[in-house]
């Protein structure tokens, strides 16, 4: 272990079954958290080719369990590396899902700043995230489509790693998160995969390059899977959506869904990776399926079929309704929004949504709005709502901002 | 820890206070062996200003016991980084002390292929190397030198970091290096230290750059702490003796100070830091000393002084006689000696000498010199010892080599 260390620090890659035999020891112990930390910083130095990443995430992914599907039944997979007011796979899963494309979507749980779709989703009545995975499977084919928690079982090597670069601070190295990423996904069964790699202030990658690096090595090595892949690099410097929160997020996408909220950014940013999933589907003309499928209604009765198959109901999902507490945030000045600080108004929403499940904060004008002295900016919803931590999240400039684009890249 | 593993992984560095919290919560477990990994990795990729390093230095003093001696008493230490048939702190310590000059030398064991002076001294009946503080304290002020092995209290935090440093492949930073010596000489008392760095195929430093960088380190962090300091960046392409092994380089050592064995190269390499070690006391015409207290037999009468205040009797050392068993190493052909490969002699030695303490090898031909066919390269002694391995270490080419300094920079 020692020397592969001195080799990666010294600059030169790995042979694959170097890092085959590095996990395999990490999982049992005879490479310990000091080395394997060494190691993984090294790699934050120096970086890790394809094919280092490659056999790093086939040895991580047989650390553990794997799911599979029949031959003939061909699964939609995504991910997303974690925003303020992503909505998306609560959307686009059953839009998806409606198309007559199965989805097969294993989530995580919020992280720092950023929301969790499991987290958002156990705020319907009833409804279970933790599926045995073999009633996943079933629910995949039987429904068309099931949101689930990444089963423990699977790729327990990530698991101990991502503590460790946690605690270490050699979380960003391309290499690392995209075995991270990609082992949980090639455990998942799926044979195809969106990522949708997010990139700004409020997102884990603040750089384009870099986030754009990020989606060609998962590309990549979901390739060398022989998995079907596209990436997505989509912008994070302000919330997705309007709603930040867990419940306040499900409300969003519900009414969405239903066609009753349908702001530009957010149907752009949903429409966009349904339209890559299709696409790696073989669906011809994506984009007019998935739209379809929204407008007649389908994708909505996809996403109640969904949240009755892990038991909640229509009747729970549909009488969610905002916190009534409210707290307006209004503009102190003319002028217009220049920024929304989303990093802020994330940590605040995941603190008020502990408490109540439907609190939040819902933002009425978006980055680029004209504003005037005392329009309603946002509102902060819940008992323990700050309708100061949200008006200190606005910046109110003289001049329009830049448009920022809400992708910067399609792979 | 982890944003100040952060800071240095993003090149930033840390505060001297960081320092010294990261080595007191180091030391009572409060941060662990995989942050301070990661940490170390870091150093070597992102490098280590002078403050940075001073910190860490008295950081680590701190963590343990120091000697101190009488303000009117000038004590001066010597540290080598490690070589071959490195016989200096054997020739100098009594060397120096027979000019009036008190030195304290704490010594280390060997390490890989290269010698330790302490396992070398007792190769000699009856010599303690392991003194209580207070009698080295002691004997250095009656006796006017003394060698022994560090103590376990001091600098405890150093004694771990190194152990986890070699553990991850994390050694090479000249900041995380230098505080590893400076630290021990600190604690150690000394007002003066000169530093010999080896450089070359068999030191730990191969690039005189790098040597001469942690030479500039080593004497800066000295300086900072009101010590005086020089050092010496030296040849370490070849053995610096003629004999390499544990008991053979105490005979060599002996049979210098007595005037009978005064190779050109080992002469000059002894002079030279005793030279240093004088100067830096003060002394006019240091070398005069120097060659005055050798060529007198006070040197050597020091020698043996030091040897019984240690437990150890003349008789002891001038009883000491190479091993019988000798394994003649000849010249295959006409030509010049190239280079002699002193990793290896080095790990040959240190092998068989754990058999018989005056087990090794000795050389008859150095680099540079000419040889004919038959002509007797070297001397291999010891029951275990290999003759081939020794003809091994020889290249004999048909021109001769450049000449290489013994030293690239005294500073």
């Amino acid at each position: 272990m020692r020397r592969a260390i001195e080799r990666k620090r010294d600059g030169a890659p790995l042979e694959p079954h170097t890092w085959e035999e590095i996990v395999a020891a990490y999982v049992t112990g005879a490479v310990d958290d000091a080395q394997m930390a060494a190691l993984a910083m090294a790699c934050v130095w120096r970086g890790m080719d394809v094919d280092e990443t490659v056999a790093l995430t086939r040895a991580m992914v047989a650390s553990g369990a794997s799911l599979q599907y029949p031959r003939d039944v061909f699964v939609v997979d995504k991910h997303s590396s974690g925003g303020v007011s992503d909505i998306v796979s609560l959307v686009a899963v059953p839009l998806v899902a409606a198309c007559g494309v199965r989805v097969a979507k294993l989530s995580g749980r919020a992280l720092g700043h950023t929301g969790g779709t499991i987290d958002k989703l156990e705020t319907i009545v009833g409804l279970r995230t933790t599926i045995e995975m073999h009633d996943f499977v079933a629910q995949v084919q039987r429904v068309g489509c099931a949101i689930a928690a990444q089963s423990e079982a699977f790729v327990p090597a990530d698991k101990r790693l991502y503590r460790l670069r946690d605690h270490t601070a050699t979380v960003p190295s391309i290499g690392l998160i995209a075995a991270s990423i990609v082992s949980k996904k090639i455990a998942g069964g799926a044979q195809a995969f969106v990522f949708d790699v997010k990139c700004g202030s409020a997102a884990f990658m603040h750089d384009v390059h870099r986030a754009t690096e990020l989606a060609q090595m998962l590309v990549a090595v979901s390739h060398a899977f022989g998995r079907r892949a596209r990436a997505v690099v989509s912008d994070m410097n302000e919330p997705l959506g309007r709603s930040i929160g867990t419940g306040i997020e499900v409300i969003e996408a519900r009414d969405f869904l239903r066609g009753e909220d349908a702001d530009a950014r957010v149907r752009e940013g949903c429409l966009q990776i349904a339209v890559e999933m299709l696409a790696l589907a073989g669906e011809r003309d994506a984009r007019a399926s998935a739209v379809g499928a929204w407008h007649s209604g389908k994708a909505y009765e996809k996403f109640v079929e969904m949240i009755e198959a892990q038991g909640g109901s229509r009747q729970a999902v549909e009488n969610m309704r905002i916190d009534a507490r409210t707290h307006e945030v209004r503009a102190a000045h003319d002028g217009f929004v220049a920024a929304i600080d989303a990093v802020a108004l994330g940590h605040a929403a995941r603190e008020w949504s502990t408490h109540e499940a439907t609190a939040g904060v819902r933002v009425a004008m978006r980055v680029g709005a004209r504003v005037a002295k005392g329009d309603v900016l946002a509102t902060a919803y819940g008992a323990h709502a700050n309708a100061k931590r949200v008006a200190e999240a606005f910046t109110i400039a003289a001049t329009a901002p830049a448009a920022r684009p809400l992708s910067y890249a399609t792979l």
